[in-house]
């Protein structure tokens, strides 16, 4: 399993979420406390669309992959002090299995869309070729690493994300359950996902059983300014700002909300809504 | 392109033919002569069969993967220090395209067999998805990284690679290049490629337009020996030992013989045989 | 900090103490008990002496040093199943603020010497200086890295280790502890060491503030046969095999001892010792 | 020895520099022309000063440091697009013998000032002591790595770089000569040298025995627009836009200009200048 964090709103430095806050995605690193594992240390990645006065502008984002641990990685810390984005995903691995290298690293690319997931699909060796096979046969060569995660990415893609992302999430989740019911797999899939394209962000909670990994988000930022001092940033940023999260970067109380069951959140132009959604069969 | 060496004979130290020949396998990392790069350093390997009273036994081999440059791999150079092996494989590699990542460095295993490769599949990308599901369905979850190198050998594995080595490879040839066919693709593979089952080891040189890249045996242990003094196990091997690499260890005057193309050569037992091979259509 | 193992007996495979166990060392990198940090995930390594027919037989030691956390590293696991030794020095690291690397992973490796530390010196940077000054000219030139842990190698090595390691030990820890008292800092030592030459294997508790990081060792193998049934190797090794760890490899009852405050054991050809030892002001 | 270079003038993508030349710095950590060694394949790194309304306006630099070759770190590349500097350094390293590992990787940094070397110390292992002792102890805790090119510039620091950097990198050349002299290691020093505090960009060039390591920066912006039409962002640089390399990014024709023996040149501003200089004896 994994940590993740989402932002959308006023540009700011990365390293005012990722490092400052008491409990941060850093600090989660090694002390997770909702996770699964209490050590997310199979690598990190961080996405971020350029701050293009202020806004995104329809650029492309850019990615830095990282194979150690997040704590001690030096160009993380360099880079999240010196990059300034109103957009961008950040995450930390706990590999369930596959391989720790950059390729597997969070969050996926393809062209102006960034993905990043929490969570498994069971059975993954014997579920995979499947999957792979219901990938569109001209995004198939995209795919670089070995991940459940990436395959999510390409399954949803395939399923039609940039037109429809939350109708593309459900027909990936009905796929994927219906591939898992018959190869005799239950309660296949566990997920939080965070899914953008530059403009919108997505946040998607589901698992099978219902019983799904933690997600919160936030949704003033007067609340969240008081909460945390030590990021300095949000004392200026917009009032529509949004921070979506694994787990709170500290004390819960009042700043952040869960996201329920089967819901998802979207959030666009500081303006955020939460809707709940079904796996679509194929 | 890669450059790679495989060993059969008297057990005898990685480092005295890894490290030791005037032009070693490490010098051919920077320095390579005959390859399409002068550099090889996109990550290296070794795979070898342990020396159980002199011999391998039928145990499994064991891997070291990284993917840093060989010529400054400080575990790569303990290692063939200390592992005294009678049958190893060794690889240097120079990526055509895919990451550099663990999971891509040869040779690959699979129970107990290893494989490696030096080459290319013209268009991989476009080939990829059809290849991958001509694999089969019980050995696809065992694929674990994304190179062209990889797949052949899961491709041969499909095709009984286990129960007749050399029929495989032939049945692999020609199902690459009856599915490069149907993409349009001239001229598809370019391979040597070295296999090994723990006793018996096979180098394979093929090329779908007859210009392969070269692949060199040693026949007679006593010319080695004059020409490389300064590997000085070579002076205790009995006399079946056998050495194929990509290029020679140093000058070529007599020691070492091309593989021709579309050939292999097989040795078992101190005893080896060459053969030519023809690409067998699915 | 960190936490170790060494071993002294019939030759193993390393993998049976390192992964076998249930809360084997690879575990203990995730979740360390008695450590200052539950994970230990920056960097590993492993030392180990040939088997050259059942002992060491004054070979040199190969090590293995590598960056990522233990849990993940492919090569270690690879390495641990297939090396057999009778003695061998086991490491993963804590970073307490030097740089993750592998020239700062331990064993660290002098001629036919190895030393491995868990704790660390307070105040590291403004003493390392005056330390490097005490470290004998013609040692200097073969420090790599940049932790305290080595430079106290090179310090004990400069005041005779190789003849006496004991006394050198204390002069080491008498010259840190009037160094650190020049400049102010209190309680400037915690360490356990593990120091070996081939033959003896020395296992040192110590702290200026007498409160010393865990360490125990093994000292009835019948005993320890009986705690950890799923280390099969433990059933056929001589009675005088010894086990050295920071924390037990599964429940204390019965087969670990805790070494006491300043005091060290030794362990030469099946028979171990315990001593006290003191200070030696420069 | 290695290739750097380094860039004065209009904020422009660093990719633009880094990767698009004919013969860019990536091109050269294959393909070097006139170094020692064809292959710079031993780390890589960037150092940059924010853009900050077209100026640096007195930010620290950032820095990303990389272990493997430069031709295949997709966080370069991914950085290298999307950071715009009006001022930054970059350098791909081939080891002299000291360990491969991001501590070692140039430019370093100490607050505001950044260092970058080609070159090496002769008899560096024998040296480095007495070398390491004249740095001032209140800067010797910021020595992170092993390598000679570091040792420079904390000695150039300690003889004060940030009050005269000319008079004080003469300083540290006559201290390494007269250090060399006393161990009796003829020619110890060549060098090639860039050296910025985020307004002013210097670049040396000498070695003991006159015979230095190449150094060429351009003069014209027009020239150079003419000779690199693929260096798009070269079209909009101001006029006094300025690049210091180890070997010219494509032909020489024209717009290339070699530092003379013993000489450096310092921009500011938009303006440059060549001055002489010489070792200033201890």
């Amino acid at each position: 399993m994994c940590r993740w964090l989402a932002y959308s709103g006023s540009p700011i430095a990365l390293a005012e979420l990722l490092y400052k806050p008491r409990h941060s995605l850093i600090d989660q690193s090694r002390h997770a406390r909702m996770g699964v594992e209490t050590t997310n240390g199979d690598g990190c990645g961080v996405g971020w669309y350029p701050d293009i006065g202020g806004g995104t502008d329809g650029a492309e984002p850019a990615i830095f992959h990282a194979t150690g641990p997040a704590w001690s990685d030096r160009n993380l810390l360099e880079l999240s002090r010196c990059v300034r984005s109103p957009l961008f995903l950040a995450h930390i691995r706990a590999s369930t299995g596959t391989a720790v290298q950059q390729s597997n690293c969070h969050p996926f690319r393809y062209g102006r869309w960034l993905w990043m997931h929490n969570g498994a699909i069971s059975g993954f060796p014997e579920l995979k070729r499947d999957l792979a096979l219901t990938v569109d046969p001209t995004l198939y060569p995209f795919i670089e690493g070995s991940t459940d995660s990436e395959l999510m990415f390409y399954v949803a893609l395939t399923f039609g994300l940039q037109d429809d992302a939350p109708r593309a999430v459900e027909r990936m989740i009905g796929t994927i359950e219906a591939v898992a019911q018959r190869h005799g797999v239950p309660d296949p899939l566990q997920m939080t996902v965070a899914v953008s394209d530059g403009h919108r962000l997505w946040a998607f909670r589901y698992s099978t059983e219902r019983h799904s990994r933690s997600l919160f988000f936030s949704t003033d930022v007067r609340t969240l300014r008081t909460l945390h001092p030590e990021i300095e940033a949000l004392q200026e940023v917009a009032d529509g700002t949004r921070v979506v999260v694994s787990e709170p970067l500290g004390d819960l109380e009042g700043a952040w909300h869960e996201v329920p069951e089967s819901s998802y959140g979207v959030v666009e132009d500081g303006h955020g809504e939460l809707h709940t959604f079904s796996p679509l069969a194929p």
